[in-house]
């Protein structure tokens, strides 16, 4: 359990943790993000209010450490097949914005966190370094197959994947289904050369 | 002035409801949306706080009416010119996420909203629809001069062009300039089939 936001192991150590963190989620899922108090929280885990702060210093870092437990980042295994392995990490990326705890809170987490720079380098290493990490090898290896164009923007690949997703969920509310995830895995590996800064395009 | 989250105009008519829009706006940059009181905002508005809850319900209706007033979504004029007027639809959505009022308040406004649909229910109405109707009648310009695919996804195209934008400016914190601006552009009208659901794609 990596507790990227905690000085520590709290009382109890892991498993008090794994609880504070299982209440954490509960009471985010029945109370949302923005009526969260550390206090409902310790009566859900069954501690006191000081066991969670002297572990975490607030609101935002205890529940980044719940969410970092059930947010995918992993590392796609190699497939030998572009289109399979792209459209695994489109299908990672819309579970996490999928996920009803992580959709509801990382907008007003990463809203809560901005002021705060050190705070929000742990959160961007937290959710987003890792993910991304692991997403930019399948695409070298898309590249490497000469699947993708040499010179392809994985940056805008992944910022193009993840947008789309967060914002039909935050903004549009229109869904996030198969349908979706295969046209965001086809838009990059039919059409690769959009997202290459200089590629050999042809002008409509 | 249009008052979409407003049961009515306030006490002295629109030079009052303009004072009390331009505080918000004031009090937004100054201390953020999570910070920002009613209080506040008719203190720096120089009335009661009884006249701002006479005809706003709550903060979010509040500022979201102070954040209609700068948000761009003005129709596109046509330049017989297909990319031109698909860059002014990025350049206008990078603005409206780029002022720092409205980036750093949409995503919060979304998420109180979101557990309210008659208000979420106006706020896309305010936030959204006018944009994207906009926007939409420039990609169908495009399609009648044959350079966009005649089954092109207008939605997507525009989750994909708000989605890359908005998660840059809050999740990545990368730029969102002219250069994204012209590939995000060249996405669409060099790759337009990519945005067409069963599109004459050529696989790779």
């Amino acid at each position: 359990m990596a507790l990227a936001f905690s000085s520590g192991p709290p009382d109890g150590g892991p498993r008090s943790a794994a609880k504070i963190l299982d209440a954490a989620r509960d009471v985010l899922s029945a109370q949302g993000y923005p009526a969260l108090t550390i206090e409902a929280v310790a009566a859900a885990a069954g501690v006191g209010k000081s066991t969670i702060y002297r572990w975490w210093p607030n609101k935002e870092a205890l529940i980044a450490d719940a969410l970092a437990e059930i947010f995918r980042a992993e590392e796609i295994p190699d497939l030998g097949d572009t289109h399979a392995e792209l459209r695994h990490a489109v299908d990672m990326t819309i579970d996490n914005y999928t996920n009803e705890d992580i959709a509801a809170s990382l907008p007003a987490l990463a809203a809560g966190l901005l002021p705060h720079p050190e705070l929000m380098s742990r959160f961007r290493e937290t959710f987003l370094h890792r993910k991304r990490e692991n997403i930019a090898a399948a695409l070298r290896r898309g590249v490497q197959r000469g699947d993708l164009p040499h010179d392809l923007d994985t940056d805008l690949v992944q910022d193009v994947w993840a947008g789309t997703i967060l914002y039909r969920r935050l903004m549009t509310d229109t869904p996030t289904d198969t349908a979706l995830a295969e046209h965001l895995t086809r838009l990059v590996t039919e059409n690769g050369s959009g997202f290459a800064p200089r590629a050999s395009r042809t002008p409509t």
